[in-house]
């Protein structure tokens, strides 16, 4: 069994530690919390052990009566592998904790490329993590495009890729996030550091993004382009992209719009929180013209990298193949939202026939 | 077991079909719905029997290769008591249908008041609801309200109730909705028919309501002003709330400042689709000021009338007594937060102390 310790208890934190303890592999030693909130509430609830990530705040757990389990030090000590998913830049300054204990520690894409000897991806690039001491688990959006672009790469060659990522301006419970009312170039500076960031995954990629910040919290949709070497049919992308196992097709008689009923459906579906861990892309959107390829994609910010920081800890410690552990995560999480739709199996039109 | 047939399976309906499987004296017969959309597809997933609210409409299921059971004449042929949940004004339409199989049928608060017998709500009324023909579950407002009231009336007398509800535009999913950037005074013409509405229920109220819609899915917001009869201290009012079951008091320390933090909360500690059937009351926010009371309390529109729903369904059959029903809801559903806050039970300070 692989103890995992989870440092940061908010958005991707608490859907670590649940997805490791859904893992038959692994055992989660506790997580690590600044303060007493209702997410520490939770995790004691959880029957999860808790740490306090500032040792000079113990006393505000014990006010709250919240009770802990350690300190962070304590939670590394005890770890094989910690999942750092403090927020961005902290996990900078947690990674001389992890030398210190000689724990290997996985990092979340808001750190920089730099703190880790490797940006890791499942889909495209999990052999390279084997061995290393620090690897870092790419963004949302990042990890949303590397595993769209991995299959497109392999069979038809990309010439380039034109990404529009129109992002959500906050997560739903991040009440300080706007805009409320505006459509932010963010950054206004192109093209945007997101093209370089899908890089790290993909070395000799010719890829160009821009960012837009947009008054939404629930998903992130990405309008994409890929001028493709070769000049496949829609209906061969299709078929193509239906083989990969974390990305789902909206059906079009599904009546999903949007994010909203696409979180709705996640409910609906007994998902926990609701969450979307597979890209979602509309079937109808996928279009071929000349070798351009459209489609829209919605990638849920809060839990789209959950199964990857998942076969991360596989890929770290070397202890399962890439293949085994993308099933063994699938599998035990429930990736995969196709057999939720009876009709699934109908053929496929695209809109430019 | 009462055999439960409910028509309608959008935001209310599908959450009363799951509640009536939750229930140990209840069968669901299965549901209805008008066309074969992703909740129609979580239906069968579920294992509900699915009936075609709209004969006409059967080849469209057939076409999207989602099975029926049946049509709605069928599911309500087959039920002791439905449950309506159709959209407002559809309820009105589906009475003749209900009328014509002499089965009970509950309504929902989009109905008008005229449509039933009797409005319900289970911790006001509930006893006038047993042997009729149609009883009518009032709105999440007027339930919301209706489970603070009660108390207040009961114990201090209520001279009278002026409150302001910040609702919600529209539901998650409902994209088509209002308003994107502004504040709607709905209705513009004062007071509003939510007063009238928590009349149904309290026929010697004295209450006058404002309504306002803002750019928000989540949760309605009541901002509540009751004049007692009596001027208890905050701290007695807190104790006496603190005694309802369906009341729940986000606590100072859980640092919860809005419903997208509440949401986050239920979703947290396990509620299917993050729902909140309990009032969530700002505990920090109960202050009296000589004979006036004020709080704040958020409403989750998609949710807090399912218990009542199940409540209706023992109380118009003559199955259970109030209390035997309230209890056997609340923990079938696992309605109470509560327990989920270690530090609950620390002494309660108020505000104008």
């Amino acid at each position: 069994m692989l103890k995992v310790g989870v440092n940061g208890y908010g958005t991707i934190g608490k859907r670590v530690a649940d997805a490791v303890c859904a893992q038959p592999d692994m055992e989660l030693v506790g997580v690590a919390k600044t303060r007493p909130n209702f997410e520490a509430e939770t995790a004691v609830r959880n029957g999860y052990s808790l740490y306090a990530a500032l040792p000079e705040r113990v006393d505000q757990f014990d006010d709250a009566g919240v009770p802990l389990a350690g300190v962070v030090d304590d939670l590394v000590a005890e770890s094989d592998v910690v999942v750092d998913t403090t927020p961005s830049g902290i996990g900078a300054q947690n990674r001389e904790l992890y030398e210190r204990h000689d724990t290997p520690a996985i990092f979340q894409g808001g750190e920089d490329a730099d703190i880790a000897d490797v940006s890791f991806n499942a889909r495209a690039n999990y052999d390279e993590a084997t061995g290393a001491q620090f690897v870092r688990t790419v963004s949302c959006n990042t990890t949303g495009l590397s595993r769209l672009l991995a299959p497109l790469d392999e069979t038809y060659g990309v010439k380039k890729a034109r990404v529009t990522l129109v992002r959500r301006g906050g997560d739903p419970g991040q009440t300080g996030r706007g805009p409320i009312n505006d459509i932010l170039p963010d950054p206004v500076t192109l093209p945007s550091h997101h093209g370089p960031d899908v890089q790290t995954i993909f070395p000799e990629l010719n890829i160009d993004t821009l960012g837009l910040k947009v008054p939404a919290t629930l998903m992130h949709t990405h309008s994409v382009n890929v001028t493709l070497e070769s000049t496949p049919a829609a209906e061969e992308v299709r078929d193509l992209l239906a083989g990969e196992s974390r990305l789902f097709f909206v059906p079009k008689h599904a009546g999903i719009d949007g994010a909203g009923k696409l979180k709705e459906f996640a409910m609906d579906a007994g998902r926990p929180r609701g969450d979307l861990w597979e890209n979602c892309i509309w079937e109808e959107s996928i279009a071929v013209q000349d070798d351009d390829l459209y489609l829209f994609q919605a990638i849920h910010q809060e839990s789209d990298v959950i199964p990857e920081n998942i076969d991360a800890v596989r890929a770290i410690t070397g202890s399962a193949s890439k293949e085994e552990s993308i099933a063994l995560t699938n599998e035990s999480l429930g990736v995969g939202l196709d057999s939720v739709f009876a009709g699934q199996n109908q053929p496929f039109v695209a809109a430019d026939d």
